[in-house]
């Protein structure tokens, strides 16, 4: 995969999970400034957990300010367009979403394997890449990650984080292992939100 | 402005905003550990992710011992303070917030800058430097953050901050710059709370 | 004490921690990923933070796996065993989560020394180490954490480091001060389990 079409849709990824967060942020009645703080957590909290842990800092917002622009732009623009009548059909958001979160997953195992990560760190964080983001957002908004709890979410970021590893233990090159990684993330997600799968909850009584 | 004088009102800063800890946690009936705690992640947490973000390890509060004693001592006096009824007079705590918040602000401006942040990351690492604390503070006492709702808390730091970067691109010194900064943050501030000023929220419903 | 025994310990400590992780992300009807993470933050959570605030990056669990996979088993085994009607006596897991709290906060404080920390910090990170990760499980369930409210936990933590650290002042070595820290805060612990002690509260009324 030419690595400019990764940039591209990383920052893809980075508008979408920003919406995400400001559309949580709508819903709590937030100010501007609390707009920008729940996009900006769920668009790079995962990737800044993933650079302080490896120690590859400063954190990636830091050295390209390009993810902290298209936020900014990404904030304004849902503002204007959510307070419009014209809607979205139901699955254009979570596809995106889909998307952001492969790439994510895919970019968070690569950047752990640069920096000499063993391949279960490195899937740990991709899965903390895709979805560190969105925890912080719910624990923010005061809500139990949705995450943590029903859907086939996390578990397409281990799936595609494991196959893209493995691509490269078997001396795949490495962006055929990282599109691999990417399009297998994607596919489960895709098909849990087309089926709604989700996994059994351990579930204890007291 | 001399350094020692920033030094100084730094110190003050945290012991502000230690004792907007030490009192959430009176009112939550926290333990002793539980007050130290809570003051403390208000008082330096900010700091702290700055720090971890910009890779400014070990952190501020590792290198410099006398931020930790002067929060330490803070819990003491205050405990010991709000148990008597002698009361303050309503505002003292606020513009003691607001001096504290101002001067973090342009502190976490200038140290980004010395570590070659460009001006955008600097005005977000000062917002972070004043704003983080209080955030980590609500989450932990399970609210949602109040900073992310309904004053002009943030919009004070993000105009100051901006204020202080735009001053030393046009060349202005440093010293300056920082004054200027700070001043523009505290006054804002101070407006606000005296005017009861707030930005117009960002309500969606579902 | 060898390192061997308390590499050992460690591990153990890491699995009880993990465990009560589950087990909140059983009363929390969770999936098996928000089983994990809950886990692994509880487990390893408190010794994360201690090492980005030291700048001792990667993180300890990047550098050594073992940390991940022992927690990956134990969730795995105590899904199975929870699950079956076979109980265990109430006071088995807080003694093992004693256990394990004493020694994360003797490695704690021993890992802060070695990066040139003050006594003071060292005793903080010891801290940190042993109540960070139950602190952060604690906010991902959305409780108010537990170690903030009412009961000699915290507590224990700090007069065993306080220990460990005066012991290493007065000349002892480093093994020996070690075991007198974890000693401590494990006597403590288990005194405060078996009468059930508590500081009192700092209660504000408003």
């Amino acid at each position: 995969m030419e690595s400019t079409l990764l940039y591209f849709i990383d920052l893809f990824g980075t508008a979408v999970f920003a919406i995400s967060g400001v559309l949580l942020a709508g819903r709590l009645k937030m100010d501007p400034f609390g707009v920008i703080v729940l996009a900006s957590v769920t668009a790079i909290g995962g990737g800044t957990i993933r650079d302080m842990a490896l120690g590859a800092t400063p954190v990636f917002w830091v050295k390209d300010t390009l993810y902290i622009s298209i936020i900014l732009i990404t904030c304004l623009l849902t503002i204007i367009v959510v307070r419009r009548p014209k809607r979205l059909a139901w699955w254009v958001l979570p596809v995106c979403d889909a998307i952001g979160l492969a790439v994510f997953v895919g970019i968070g195992v690569d950047k752990a394997l640069q920096h000499q990560s063993s391949p279960m760190i490195a899937v740990i964080m991709g899965v903390i890449t895709g979805c560190g983001g969105g925890i912080i957002r719910d624990v923010l908004a005061r809500e139990i990650p949705m995450i943590l709890r029903s859907e086939i979410y996390a578990t397409a970021c281990i799936v595609g984080g494991v196959i893209q590893t493995i691509a490269l233990e078997t001396d795949m090159n490495k962006d055929s292992a990282l599109l691999a990684g990417i399009l297998s993330t994607l596919i489960i997600r895709l098909g849990a939100i087309k089926w709604h799968l989700s996994l059994p909850t351990f579930a204890l009584h007291r």
